[in-house]
């Protein structure tokens, strides 16, 4: 069995809950597993397990494992820490394939026993041919598997895989993605990684077929040269978007009392994720804005970008951002901008440089003709358009969301008329209905396959990372070609 | 007079607004602001003019200044930028007092004939003691005087005063603000400031005693020495927090074409600015939380904060965001920790440093003596209490209600247990569902007279800066009282 062939973590045929309480029980989180699996359509057998027995949910809960008439594939385990030795044993018994802990109190804790009970668990589980996904962890996500942790999350399955070593973030990645149209093949919050750890994940993924991005929130990493390794070649065929955190003093003692992790110093982290081609990301929410550019965009040939939009401090905004984070913004000729003024009525109130402020759609002609001329420019690689909502003060609601609108429209039908790569920023929402109709729009464009994002800087900044990682490509293979590396 | 007696602005007895269109006309921003300040309930009284006459809302359009048989205090101007000579010199025969242009056109085109126009009209404006406002500008909002030129924005007042280089800007930053709680004294769209400038207005909000918060969108300054010295004057009695744009190249170019500013490089300024006690932000949302931390928070005595909430992952990430923000996590003593893990049943899952990470709220009492214990150890200046909206990937969205319901009801309690400066984070929240109960917590926490932030991130920047302004005024005070400056 190659490393990376852990396929069937994500297609068990049955599954037991060990730690099945009967529902008056407060902090039940084994229900709470049964009740995600049954609400998500889970397709396989499910078997509760409690040495009380009873039944819950119109299932009867078996007192152990061995008790289970046929045979168990996957076991989710939710009962106390100083119980679990003797459940890897009863599985081991079985013929379970993996166990997933939800237990927690493992190497985690200050207690020098946790550190011994998870060694233990391991001992038995090696020995009984069972792979471990934890401890300490909210484990899988699978939509084509059945297989869910949280309720709320779709049912749909899509190209991204997940490797968190944090449930809470793993449950967060998937509520960012799924309200921006991200749809998952599989999530893993995978705990302390006693046994199968991040590189293990990460190996699976670059082979996973289902997999066209992988992302990563990490905490720490146990075997660095492995991972770097790891990392390296799935960068060369999907891109890989990795969080890592714990860069701190203070999140580097977080990182270990919350999955073991031993986290290290920003910059070394930094640089040598850089050489293997990760993009590195600073939060969720930019995590899915990566994601949402390598779903929706064309990679431009270069960094220069022209910004067309309505309003003028926006523009300054967006100059100064889109600059900062390292996209260029070329300028016009004096041929082009003579053109481009000579679209509207007047010059006053607009600004007819990169970005382009057209203060109001005096007309779709006026609109059509303008992304007409900036195509013709040379050397323009990437389109913005942008739509900032709290920034028209003077206008009513009702004729906001009929400019918006119409706006909005015009930007859509260009899908069909440029070839070039092109990104839409929505901006500035503030009020109630502001934020419904951003809301409202960000899935529409989506729906229609276009790259949106929620802010100027966080458009400027994925969109930089974008042009990085094929800049890395290109080096990468440069590398590999070289004579000097035969 | 003395430069910054400008109270007379914002109290007009009587409007006149020039270029108002009948109500079938495109474009008619003349039209807009009439709509804006009847809506608005301006008390004074309101006169539309055009050379065409008519009527428009019940109202007569008069044909001329003139024409008007009352006197007019403020003219408001949506006339073609061709027209305004004409209509400031009817205007100082009338014995108008100001006149705010929206009518653009003029120094931020590239045409010539636009920087001859505003000589012009700043020529006759001064000649008849008029002063004006803009051009190319939104103008004033001012509930107190019941101005205002956005009809979404709060008929209340409030503290804040803010200038701002741009309308779209000065709109957002309202809509920004009143969507948390945010109240204005009085907002200034002063566009290219011919007249009236950002030193003239900063050092009118600096005297204005309903202005005890000065916030600042500068694209640009005319007069570097004597801004920065009415920026150290205001900083010395108010907070001043300034978002100094057109620090990149292309955001320079944009800034001049919007509203004629002069931008710099971001370094210098941010230096200058520094020195001079000003708090700088970098968007209009960080502009907002710093106004929540001045309004809502006692000043800290120094930057050791204590983070309190639920999530492993969500403390990693906090530790990390506050270490690089500037603030420090003290850790606690053996003693402390022994008594912190002693307040709740278990170890496991929870992580009992700094953050801590209490898992799930086991009981009231452990959160209150959680709180007891951490406000027991010595040199602890700030206490942040975070809840995380889509981390808890397990729970039902009926369950979580309830659970953060319950937080929200122990954090509100905590305001009349503890003497230390307190912040809430609200974080994480993607889903339709936790981005509703996100908002409903943020409203009644801010009505509890929480400052409460909507990221980690926002948390920390606005949370160190505000304890680093506190820093400066210490300095200077020393810096004054030094044997060698009396």
């Amino acid at each position: 069995m190659e490393a990376f062939d852990l396929d069937f973590l994500f297609h068990p045929k049955s599954i037991a809950i060990a730690g099945v309480k009967d529902a008056n029980a407060t902090f039940n989180t084994g229900l709470m597993f049964l009740k995600a699996l049954t609400g998500f359509g889970y397709p396989g057998r499910l078997y509760p397990l409690n040495p009380k027995g009873g039944e819950v949910m119109g299932l009867k809960i078996y007192k152990t494992l061995k008790e289970i008439p046929g045979p168990v594939d996957y076991v989710i385990s939710a009962v106390p820490s100083r119980n679990t030795p003797e459940l890897v044993a009863d599985a081991a018994a079985k013929g379970v394939k993996a166990i997933h802990f939800f237990t927690s109190g493992f190497g985690e804790i200050e207690n020098i026993e946790g550190k011994k009970l998870q060694g233990e668990i391991l001992r038995i589980a090696r020995r009984g041919g069972i792979r471990i996904i934890g401890p300490n962890c909210l484990g899988l996500y699978c939509p084509a598997g059945g297989l869910s942790f949280n309720p709320h999350a779709s049912k749909e399955s899509g190209p991204v895989g997940m490797i968190s070593q944090s449930g809470g973030n793993a449950s967060h990645s998937i509520a960012e993605g799924n309200a921006r149209g991200v749809r998952f093949s599989k999530v893993i919050s995978m705990g302390n990684g006693a046994d199968l750890n991040e590189s293990d994940y990460l190996e699976y993924l670059t082979h996973d077929p289902d997999t066209r991005i992988i992302t990563a929130y990490i905490e720490g990493i146990k075997d660095g040269p492995r991972f770097l390794n790891a990392v390296k070649a799935a960068a060369r065929i999907k891109p890989v978007i990795i969080y890592k955190v714990g860069a701190s003093e203070a999140g580097a003692e977080a990182a270990v009392s919350h999955t073991t992790a031993l986290a290290g110093a920003n910059e070394v982290w930094e640089g040598l994720l850089r050489q293997v081609g990760a993009i590195q990301v600073h939060s969720i929410e930019e995590m899915i804005d990566m994601v949402v550019t390598f779903l929706h965009m064309a990679p431009p040939a270069g960094k220069n970008t022209v910004i067309v939009g309505i309003g003028g401090g926006a523009s300054v905004i967006l100059a100064d951002e889109f600059s900062q984070a390292g996209l260029s913004l070329p300028k016009f000729s004096k041929k082009s901008r003579q053109k481009l003024i000579g679209h509207f009525s007047s010059e006053a109130g607009r600004i007819f440089k990169n970005p382009v402020d057209m203060n109001n759609l005096e007309s779709p002609e006026a609109f059509a003709d303008t992304i007409k001329t900036i195509e013709a420019e040379d050397n323009v690689n990437l389109l913005v358009l942008h739509i900032a909502f709290d920034h028209f003060g003077l206008v009513n609601d009702e004729d906001k969301e009929l400019m918006v609108g119409v706006y909005q429209w015009l930007i859509l039908d260009l899908k069909n008329k440029t070839n070039k790569p092109m990104a839409v920023i929505l901006h500035s929402f503030a009020s109630d209905k502001s934020k419904k109709m951003a809301s409202a729009m960000r899935d529409s464009f989506t729906k229609e396959g276009f790259a949106v994002f929620l802010s100027i800087r966080s458009a400027a900044v994925a969109l930089n990372k974008y042009i990085q990682y094929q800049q890395w490509l290109k080096a990468d293979a440069r590398g590999r070609n070289h004579p000097g590396n035969k």
